[in-house]
């Protein structure tokens, strides 16, 4: 039974942002959905069969040994995905990256996949500004491995060349004569059409989508100040915070208007800031200015005419709240070794679905969080969240591409931003420690080992071994 | 702080659904969203004014009398409106209910909300098959008020000079001119634009709205047969049928195969059989019979050409198990009573978000059952559900417009079938006891007065008292 299995086929020029797309969406339904994802991009065959660098002629579509050359490099992928597909049981979705520019092309991967019987959905992707184009060559195409060691403006003109071959041939999606396909078109990703796609998973793919686009942001994420029950080791509960933590706040205020609020020339610049709803981190906003702003946001969501300043905008989400430990909540770790011994060694056993009595699990939180990070992706803000250790722990393991088991030990220390860029490869981190000389942590939480350095990245720039 | 409030406004010719997607929309909205919503129908405003009975004349744009009149009714309307969505600190979502067919009514709506700062989406609904708006005028338009009393035929006629007055002025959302607005557009319910739509709740709306289609379907549904922890009064657990249950799943394949699976005149129909994942309701659908069906989707998720037959196809849900009641699972409600008194004094204090030791609440479970009202909204055949008491009442809830604090109260007996068919005011309900002289019934369970009688009907026609 393979009913649920669906491709996904994206179709676009080059420089469109589809493997960047193929590649967010991939780790979103992975993390949150718990689906065996994998992207097949035929760019990473060429390159495997062809060698890193091959001149824009390449792509010329009256060269017959070339255009066979590419074919060759497809059929591979399509291979290889058929038996991904076909074969793995618990294989759900594949994504067939390339460009598919032609109809021609198009009833050929229908063709292939006919007889799995798989759900098919192309997805196109089309860019109206131009500026979103250069753009897109600038951040992802130069650090191909294709241009390595290239003049950059050599390489963004070889480029161009590379996307012109394509345009000769290039059939946008046909609303009436493809009108019996499954397919999305996303304009500047602002504008979708989805023809003939229905169902569940399906129904989250454009959902979320919707909601991406491809302008750099920047994530900052910390845990609130020093609280009340951080010092005497209890967990949840809905303290204050120390005078430490104080301190803390005032720090975070003076890292938010210096680095987060003003861009590299120093111009004020807009960013949203998120608390939970829990008295600790909203404390711990207390100090972040909130200014107003001159902005002119083309793709926002408010009607145009409508907006022309904005506040740095201060929001409580409860989706952000602590994972709630019902029974424990209020309790110190000792405590509850001691009282709910049982309760304990379960949690030991499997962290991420140990649901506390009357309260939640790591499980139950990653449900909530989804929607968070569907906003996060919406946003073209840079955005500030203070939360908590288990909320932050969730959103830097998505974004850093661990497993969903991983999460409920990422180490997030107290005082500490954490900077993150996703990219369409991976994402950049960096950590800074604002109060240095702070100490004493008796917060009952044993620190695991931290993933990585001070400073690191993750990149899972190389193609899948299949 | 109105940043989250959303006005609806649809757009489009009548008889194109309108009504149906906005009413479905708003009970989606506050029954799993927990949304305070309004519809405004400004036909129902005009009937208030205007009397029930007004020519298609009447709705001639070169009369200027009528004109006025028409805009006395569309302003009422947005004046109630723009008091709900601006004064009342919970509402969080209107629906404006008219045609706004022209581009300078669309702007007189945005001048209208613009000092309130409230996000506005238009929903414009097309139609490219003729079939549909036949059908549409026929299964709502005949039974307005407008037209009580008179010949059916001639009141098609009347509505057919009404929808052509309108055909004259009408402007569909333009892609270019429009393109700052935030608007969907609905065609034919399969083929769907959205542009500059942004944020969870407006993302929740699209989705639905993507389900959603205006033909008529029944949704039959039905508890397991009789089961081992039925008879002895246990709760939850795996357990088989007894005779008495195996007796029930004979009954149910009859009535299946005559009453669902065939239509009036005796043709086979192609339907969906959903089971939850536990045995007593597999066991329940174990001699319902499962025929290859010959069928011409034009408009289903599977590409056109790949599907010629289908089966009544059973599929299995885990959403659909029983809530789950966690460390009282196999319990009876007396030995809970006795060993958990707190737990049973919370429960019947709320039982609506009363959540089980490791277990679930009625909240919980909608939260799972949400996916499954989407899937029935997208499906076009009948379907037969065979679950359990607990999940039936929620969708029970939902079809038939009960508050969602009622839902844990529904009565759903054992060996009864209820048949729902939901149409745009509202649902009729029919119910069918299979097993008339079945008499024991010591399931635990103290069976609540029932919602009104064996076959009644839910109805909202009635315009909201503003």
């Amino acid at each position: 039974m393979t009913g649920d299995k669906v491709v996904l086929v994206m179709v676009g020029l080059p420089a469109r942002g589809k493997t960047h797309i193929a590649r967010r969406l991939a780790r979103y339904l992975s993390f949150f959905h718990a689906v065996k994802v994998e992207v097949f991009n035929v760019g990473e065959y060429r390159r495997k069969f062809c060698g890193n660098f091959v001149p824009a002629e390449f792509f010329n579509h009256d060269d017959e040994r070339s255009v066979a050359l590419r074919r060759q490099c497809s059929a591979a992928a399509m291979e290889d995905m058929k038996r991904y597909i076909g074969e793995e049981g618990d294989a759900r979705v594949a994504i067939f990256d390339a460009t598919n520019t032609t109809r021609t092309r198009r009833s050929w991967v229908i063709r292939q996949l006919k007889e799995l019987r798989i759900k098919v959905i192309f997805i196109e992707v089309m860019c109206e500004d131009e500026k979103l184009i250069d753009e897109n060559i600038r951040a992802v195409k130069l650090n191909l491995p294709d241009y390595a060691g290239m003049d950059p403006e050599q390489a963004v003109e070889d480029f161009k060349r590379r996307i012109k071959q394509y345009e000769k041939v290039y059939e946008s999606i046909d609303v009436v004569v493809e009108r019996n396909l499954s397919w999305m078109k996303i304009v500047d990703c602002r504008r979708f059409t989805i023809n003939n796609i229905r169902g569940f998973l399906p129904g989250r793919i454009v959902q979320f989508l919707m909601n991406l686009h491809t302008t750099p942001q920047d994530i900052y994420m910390s845990r609130h100040g020093q609280s009340e029950y951080n010092l005497l080791g209890k967990i949840g509960g809905d303290s204050g915070l120390t005078p430490d933590g104080e301190e803390f706040a005032r720090q975070l205020a003076d890292f938010a208007e210096t680095k987060i609020m003003r861009n590299a020339d120093g111009q004020p610049v807009a960013a949203r800031l998120w608390t939970s709803s829990l008295k600790r981190t909203i404390d711990t906003a207390q100090f972040i200015p909130h200014p107003v702003i001159k902005v002119a946001w083309e793709n926002d969501d408010v009607q145009g005419e409508l907006q022309d300043w904005i506040q740095m905008r201060q929001k409580q989400w409860t989706n952000l709240d602590e994972l709630y430990a019902g029974v424990c909540d209020g309790m110190t770790y000792k405590e509850i070794e001691a009282d709910y011994p049982d309760e304990f060694a379960r949690r030991q056993a499997d962290k991420l679905a140990y649901r506390y009595p009357r309260g939640e699990s790591y499980l139950d939180m990653m449900h909530r969080l989804e929607p968070m990070i569907h906003e996060i992706e919406r946003i073209r803000e840079p955005v500030m969240i203070i939360g908590h250790q288990g909320v932050l722990r969730v959103i830097y393991a998505f974004y850093m591409g661990l497993p969903r088991e991983q999460a409920p030990y990422v180490s997030i220390p107290l005082n500490t931003v954490v900077k993150l860029s996703p990219h369409t490869y991976g994402c950049s981190e960096e950590r800074s420690n604002l109060m240095p000389n702070f100490s004493s942590r008796p917060d009952g939480q044993k620190e695991p080992p931290p993933f990585g350095s001070q400073s690191q990245s993750f990149d899972f720039m190389e193609p899948p071994s299949h």
